[in-house]
């Protein structure tokens, strides 16, 4: 058996790895046109920024440790430029003599990652604008920085990596600007939750430019003049173009491999393209999302290594294992926070036509009387009908990852709110409450799913009319801190004996600080002859952050 | 309705407040014996070690806080002596008064707790000897602390709350030493984990003696004598007793309600008694151990808490919500590791005739190219049949606590390991690599399970005879650095060029440092004619804490 791989990173050296563990006495040829295989690009902007000092820490294997360890022989500066499926052959090319030869394979494996888009906007050629995807790339921009002795830096696209190199440089000491285009960071969030992010970031004194885009590049004395839609101009030592990357399917498609509605290579459940001999995975890929049924694309290392996996048993073992779908499951350090996200967001399954409730809650990473608990806030939605839950998104610091994973654990399998509700967590004072975060997510969903608990969202309070009362369950010394215009406030715990001074006949749009005392509130006045109660999801700190970043805002915020 | 708690801690005040939200118009009642309700058991060590400081933060509600947000008539330092399920009243005495009253209910809950075991060893009633189960206890222990300058501790008892006493003891620089009469530390634990535990402690200077118990306690000059079974004699100015915790079951004996198997109050499951009106939660109860069938107690905060709200529930909506047990996830911190079990140990299993299989990883807390990982040990049990995931064992530093919480889910709905093949973790290399531990420890299961894997265990080194092949797979300088009696050296990456060193009709058991080069090298050997190879699971590293650990260690390390 001749077993070939085209990339020899992620997805294609975790293939090539698991296929000799399965086949000892295959030949295995794998092709990377770059100069290293097998290096941790996920940790290329923590180069950058020296918080990884030791280059060599980036390579996981290096061509001549993966040929001895695997046996593989690996062809490293070689570029693929062309598959035959017919005579079953590749075209390659050396990157450094030139030479251009053929090999034939059984099997091939297509793993050619995606490429960071480069608009072609004026002034995009200039000196000092990178994109960031290998460890050339990095090379280039680390000694860029040293030797500019870059002061400015200017970040476009605040996704993942845009952000987390808007850090890394922050850290460095330059002045960073965000310019992003949408109305928030993070696409795969929802608005609120990238709205704590949006908080924490210009907290630290970092330029965020949202709803804006870049419209050209100028060279000027000192470096680049960045020209947004806004007509503003920025000054930049060093530019990041972070808006994004694109399914690399330029062989595929050269081979007549079908491209599906997602833009990446079609795969069916086995991993095997439209042709039986070659497989694919990774970025490149495209497979149908477990929870819309719609073609999707990840650009996640985790499902890229599985993949490798299952790709390898199916080659060896005769397409024995289906692949299931990621549920796109990311996090990344925004600035110290952690932020992440798994399944749905909100916006795309109202997109995709799919009913669902969100709820949010706020809790401790730990127990509260132990020392170094931190707040995080989590966003569930769940079907209104049977619990199902489609995604969850979480916004904290310490053990902000811990509660995604489980989250994620829960959507992968297709599980319920019920799960969350019945979730036993290990408890310790250092490592969380009797309840667990994930308990009160589900706690909290389980009342709105059987009507314990009515809400409505912070984007609602500007529907809260004449007729109608908000009412801030807070301290009195809360309330004086900052409320939401127009609210009264009584204290929970004088509620039982202050209800005469609410009317029965009005909607009654109760808030508190996170939540909990605005639902205690509720039940109150719901088993007290108040028909039309309802609860702020997420609090007034929720609120807060959101209507900050909330240009239009008509609510008045009285601090 | 009136509804009465016994009880108002963790079990008996998440009773009394869900059943308040559910209904705001009954009367109810919670009689607490002690001075505090609402309090954190589980902080008390910390407070202890001054890394609580704020005596306040202890108490989560005071008895005028919780009568105020949830209108509930806390009675403190009023005993329940007697029930009466006929007349359905109960029978309360004033600790200060001494007033002797009843009480009648519709509802009664019994949320009394576990008293600590003081067994009647001579001397025990000397001053110095403590059990810490609540705040009156801490006092004492504090004040006790202080005022003699106390600086030898001896703590009996290697359990969760004796390790965590150690601990703090240690922090405020007592020189500790612990007693315990098993041979290991944790019993939940299967003696690996233990052992790693075990070395931990050690190397941090905490004398531990196992196998051995103390027979009786003397009054000194400066302090106490502790008297072991082996004859040894330790001083100490302080003594803390851990060595369990019972059932309080007295009231729910006398007032003739069943007792189970377990000791513990038998319930059904919506947590009623076998008296209708009469259900109880947390410590004091048992119930099905959802892995063995067997009956059993837990004596934890998150299981008392969700049962509190399962069981007002049930009291209020008539039996709707079925408690489908607790799986004993528990965890705690020893001197900074963290360490945790989630299912039945292997042990436990074995003792109770499940058929199971037993696999030992080990992973960094996130990639090993970004700074900060740490190594956690990763042990599951699952069965050969179906590989239903019975339980998780987990040591480490930073982000132990996560890997269990995910595994304790999965086993929590009886998930199988291709649930930890196919989890989706969030990956960013600050958070974990590309595969999670926990795909890690699935990966290495799913092998066994299909036979991909042939592997030994450490207790097992010793039956390896004259006729087998005892091979190191590690590097020359892994190997110079301590190996395994009679183990020769052949490193992987040299295993294909030296095939012949080794002969096909020996069975040849492998290892390297944790199992994995050990695997790959069996990967190589297995299709290269050789039928017999085994691979060392957890690989040297367990090895060697657990030969450390025994007494009788018949095998020779060589360093
Ligand atoms: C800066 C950065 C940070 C990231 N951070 C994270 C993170 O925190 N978490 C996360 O989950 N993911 C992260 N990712 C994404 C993750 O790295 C990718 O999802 C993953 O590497 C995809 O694997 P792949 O094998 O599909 O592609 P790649 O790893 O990109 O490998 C593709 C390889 O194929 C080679 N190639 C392409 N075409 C050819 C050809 N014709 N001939 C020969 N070779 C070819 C390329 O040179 C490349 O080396 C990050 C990515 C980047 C760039
Ligand atoms: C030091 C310590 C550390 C712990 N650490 C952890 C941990 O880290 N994680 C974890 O999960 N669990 C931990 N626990 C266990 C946890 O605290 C218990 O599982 C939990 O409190 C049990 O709740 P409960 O309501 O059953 O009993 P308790 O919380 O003990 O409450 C019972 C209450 O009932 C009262 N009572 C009893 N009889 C009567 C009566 N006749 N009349 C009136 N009142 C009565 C008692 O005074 C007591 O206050 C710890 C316990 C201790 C002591
Ligand atoms: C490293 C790389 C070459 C893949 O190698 P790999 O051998 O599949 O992966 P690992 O080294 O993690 O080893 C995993 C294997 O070891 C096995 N293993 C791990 N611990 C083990 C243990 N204690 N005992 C036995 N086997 C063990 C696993 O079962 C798995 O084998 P399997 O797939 O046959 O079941 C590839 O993942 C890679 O190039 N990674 C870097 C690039 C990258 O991922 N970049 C993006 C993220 S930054
Ligand atoms: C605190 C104590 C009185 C219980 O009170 P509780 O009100 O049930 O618990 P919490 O304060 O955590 O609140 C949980 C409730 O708030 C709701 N809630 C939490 N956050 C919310 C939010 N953002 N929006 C709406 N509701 C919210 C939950 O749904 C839950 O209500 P439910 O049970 O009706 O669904 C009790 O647990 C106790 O005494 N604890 C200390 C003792 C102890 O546990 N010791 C051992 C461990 S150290």
């Amino acid at each position: 058996m001749r077993y070939i791989i085209i990339g020899a990173v992620a997805g294609g050296a975790s293939t090539a790895a698991r296929l000799r563990r399965l086949d000892e006495h295959a030949e295995i040829i794998i092709f990377e046109k770059g100069e290293y295989i097998s290096y941790a690009n996920c940790g290329l902007p923590y180069y950058i920024g020296e918080v990884i000092t030791d280059r060599n820490k980036l390579f996981v294997q290096t061509a001549a440790s993966f040929n001895q360890r695997f046996n593989i022989d690996v062809r490293v500066l070689t570029e693929v430029t062309g598959i035959d499926p017919g005579k079953k052959t590749v075209t390659a090319e050396n990157q450094v003599t030139g030479d251009v030869y053929e090999e034939t394979y059984d099997k091939l494996v297509l793993s050619p990652g995606a490429g960071p888009i480069r608009p072609p906007l004026p002034g995009i050629g200039n000196d000092g604008i990178f994109t960031l995807r290998n460890v050339s790339d990095t090379d280039y921009i680390k000694k860029y920085i040293y030797h500019k002795q870059a002061k400015k830096a200017v970040v476009v696209g605040g996704g993942f990596i845009g952000l987390e190199m808007a850090e890394n440089l922050h850290g460095l000491g330059l002045d960073v600007t965000i310019i992003e285009m949408g109305n928030q960071v993070m696409a795969p969030l929802d608005f609120p939750l990238a709205a704590i992010v949006q908080q924490h970031i210009r907290s630290l004194g970092v330029h965020l430019y949202l709803n804006n885009a870049v419209t050209g590049f100028e060279q000027t004395d000192g470096g680049l003049a960045v020209n947004l839609k806004s007509g503003d101009v920025l000054d930049a030592d060093i530019v990041i173009l972070s808006i994004g990357v694109r399914p690399d399917t330029r062989l595929a498609a050269g081979a007549g491999l079908k491209i599906g509605e997602g833009r990446g290579i079609y795969v069916n459940e086995y991993l095997q393209t439209s042709n039986p001999d070659i497989y694919a995975v990774g970025d490149a890929i495209e497979f149908e999302n477990p929870i819309t049924g719609q073609a999707m694309v990840t650009y996640l290392a985790g499902p890229a290594n599985k993949q490798g996996r299952i790709c390898a048993n199916n080659i060896v073992m005769g397409n024995v294992q289906q692949y299931h779908g990621s549920i796109n499951t990311a996090i990344v350090q925004v600035f110290g926070m952690t932020v992440g996200t798994a399944g749905t967001a909100s916006k795309h399954l109202k997109a995709a036509g799919i009913k669902h409730t969100v709820s949010t809650t706020s809790s401790g990473s730990h127990a509260g009387y132990f020392p170094g608990a931190k707040q995080m806030t989590i966003q569930v939605a769940f079907s209104p009908d049977n619990g199902r839950l489609y995604n969850a998104q979480v916004a904290g610091f310490d053990g902000a990852d811990k509660r995604l994973d489980i989250l994620s654990s829960v959507i992968k399998r297709n599980g319920t709110i019920d799960e969350l509700v019945e979730f036993e967590h290990a408890y310790a004072p250092p490592y969380s409450s009797a309840k667990d975060p994930v308990n009160m997510a589900g706690f909290v969903a389980e009342n709105i799913l059987l009507g314990r608990l009515n809400i409505f969202y912070w984007d609602e309070t500007n529907k809260i009319g004449e007729d109608d009362l908000l009412l801030d369950v807070r301290s009195p010394e809360e309330y004086r801190a900052g409320y939401i215009g127009g609210a009264i406030n009584i204290p929970i715990d004088e509620l039982r004996g202050r209800m005469d001074e609410l009317s029965t006949q009005k909607n009654i749009y109760i808030y508190c600080e996170a939540g909990l005392r605005g639902y205690l509130a509720q039940r109150i006045l719901r088993q007290s002859g108040f028909n039309n109660v309802y609860n702020l999801s997420g609090g007034y700190r929720l609120w807060k952050n959101c209507t900050a970043e909330t240009e239009q805002n008509t609510i008045e915020v009285v601090c």
